[in-house]
């Protein structure tokens, strides 16, 4: 074969994570039938579609089955029913127009996908611990990373580098440690963006379990962000839609070419979300669908409270749960991540996720979420209590 | 801003073709409101859903309704119950296992994100006319690209040419022109790239239409091609999926590590087509969901056989539209491609697609395609008659 490959796929570190759990998973159950398993490290979502979304489905499948009502292509960056609703609701206030949102399949995509922008040569700045995915699309693209690390003594919010980014990845409430980060710090974020002149690419997948008041939901709340920064969001975890799939990335207008660059990205390598995907999500801007998938967050949050007294109820150090879907926790006495994921398996029956697998920073911690049923949150942490 | 643009966006050229279409027809209607305007231009398919493809999405939301057959996220490279029906069916015979067929939320996508596997100094070989999303996608990596004129003399399916190319797009049924290719070109075209170790990429998005026993739906019935052949397909004409995104990608195991770079951008920058999207396509596999959109394309089918006779009768000179969607004709006497547009539009307000919008030999051709109900097809072809 001539075609010369991309050679930066060979920098990039197999994605060992979830596939080593589950054959580990796999040999535990083979040895022990009678266990039934907890799985508490798995990052999807387990309640069904708020009631208001599925009927919106249902409209909109039946849309496409009438010529009059039929849509075949929709506009590349979304229709402006779902546009509107963004900005009324989500961006209440901040000035952000729906001419500078763009609707996808979802927040991986766009991450993804926005490398496409930028040149190569550019600097990425990357806290970490870390979802992979900001980690492995550049490296794809052969750039160079440089780790900013986050620890307990930050609130895993980062220490501001004295060294200058070019592009800077940020997420909040993050993952993997359920992290929250103050409308200060967030500002001294922008502050170091504008400084250095960099670009924050703001991930806030998870913004909808924020319950506290003083917490940015968005980083166009802080000033001077919209010439700074792009943010993405999903529907996955704010609604359930990991399966169904929409997401939306904000790009300002203030950061110029970059919305235009944007547009022709996407309209030269997308055909737009699915119309019923799309319905789906403006049902959650209508009275019964907030309150419906705000109920659904709720019942995850309960979980994340349960999980969070429960590990420090057996003398855990955890952090996260509060305003996050995940809880952060220090494994017992400095005990490997590895190890104490298969102390958790063979002894309790329990799956979390090991720390380390989310990169520098994770050695020495693991991920628990609340993704679950209350009766297995209950009973997993029973059996870590009695282990 | 301090992070360095992606300069290659400056090569391109901007995307004026439907959005002039737009601007002149609505110059036109604003000056004469009394004309009703038959848009034989474009690209999206007008009749609805099969009835069958209807119910499996409904039944698939209902399955989002429910905690025990809710769906969150898929297999990133699409749900088994669909690569097991498309390595039966549409590959039935040829050797194409489930493992080597990934699921997309359409061939647009998959098109664009294919470049990502390769070195950006490849040479890339493009027929023309041709769809510009293939000279786009590869523009936006700096990549030299050596265009292969296709004309009425070759049936527009291109003269072997007498360099090399790296990686080779070909379009069959073609988009612009409506022209199918045969299984001896086909076998020229792959004894081409293993004669110069090219790699071809194959947009088989059209093969629903071909009718003619002889022509190849697959590339990989070519003896040879699963050593040097991707292979892209959609549902958005086999099954009027512009609106529901779904489609996919073959990788043979033969391309050797092709398939697992793939398999890897995928899992990095997607997170799997909709539940709902996946259940309406498995849906066109069954039997009566054949029948059903079997019956569709003959519609669109008969629609170009009556465009085609149409322009014939009227003394143009047209190609395509027997096994494609698309009939390609050339203007009267030579006219240019925007001189006979505004022509059809202001003396019989019909509006075509201007073939130099497909780029290098497209000049003094135009596209109507075959998307539109019988009775604005016959009322178009009696105005251009009429002019």
């Amino acid at each position: 074969m001539r075609p010369a490959l991309n050679d930066n796929f060979s920098r990039l570190v197999p994605s060992y994570l979830f596939s080593e759990i589950a054959a580990r998973q796999k040999v535990f159950s083979a040895a022990h039938p009678e266990v039934k398993i907890i799985r508490m490290g798995i990052g999807d979502v387990t309640r069904p579609l708020a009631p208001a979304v599925i009927e919106a489905m249902h409209r909109a499948v039946d849309d496409c089955a009438r010529p009059e009502t039929f849509h075949g292509y929709g506009p590349e960056h979304g229709y402006a029913f779902l546009r509107e609703r963004i900005a009324q609701q989500d961006y209440a206030g901040l000035g952000i127009g729906p001419d500078e949102i763009f609707i996808s399949d979802g927040a991986k995509s766009d991450l993804g996908n926005l490398v496409d922008l930028f040149d190569d040569r550019n600097v990425i700045g990357i806290p970490t611990p870390v979802y992979p995915v900001y980690v492995d699309t550049n490296l794809m693209r052969g750039r160079t990373i440089r780790y900013i690390d986050c620890t307990e003594a930050d609130g895993f919010t980062g220490q501001i580098p004295d060294f200058p980014v070019d592009i800077l990845y940020l997420c909040y409430p993050n993952n993997p440690t359920g992290a929250a980060i103050s409308r200060e710090k967030l500002s001294a974020w922008v502050d170091y963006a504008h400084a250095n002149g960099s670009v924050i690419i703001y991930d806030s997948a998870y913004e909808a379990f924020i319950r506290e008041p003083s917490l940015p939901h968005s980083i166009f709340e802080i000033e001077g962000a919209k010439e700074c920064a792009i943010e993405v969001r999903s529907y996955s975890k704010t609604a359930g839609f990991t399966g169904i799939r929409c997401g939306y990335t904000v790009i300002p207008k203030e950061l110029g070419p970059l919305g235009a660059m944007w547009e022709r990205r996407q309209g030269c390598k997308f055909n737009g979300a699915s119309y019923i995907s799309q319905r789906g999500a403006a049902a959650i801007y209508t009275p019964e669908g907030r309150r419906q998938v705000r109920a659904d967050i709720d019942a995850y949050l309960e979980n994340a409270a349960l999980i969070r007294s429960g590990l420090e109820a057996i003398g855990l150090h955890a952090t996260g749960g509060e305003n996050a879907p995940y809880i952060w926790a220090r494994t017992p006495e400095g005990m490997d991540s590895w190890k104490f994921f298969d102390l958790c398996l063979e002894k309790a029956g329990v799956v979390i996720t090991p720390g380390c697998g989310f990169g520098r920073g994770g050695e020495g911690y693991f991920r628990i979420t609340a993704f679950n049923s209350r009766d297995n949150v209950c009973e997993a942490m029973q059996r870590l209590k009695a282990l």
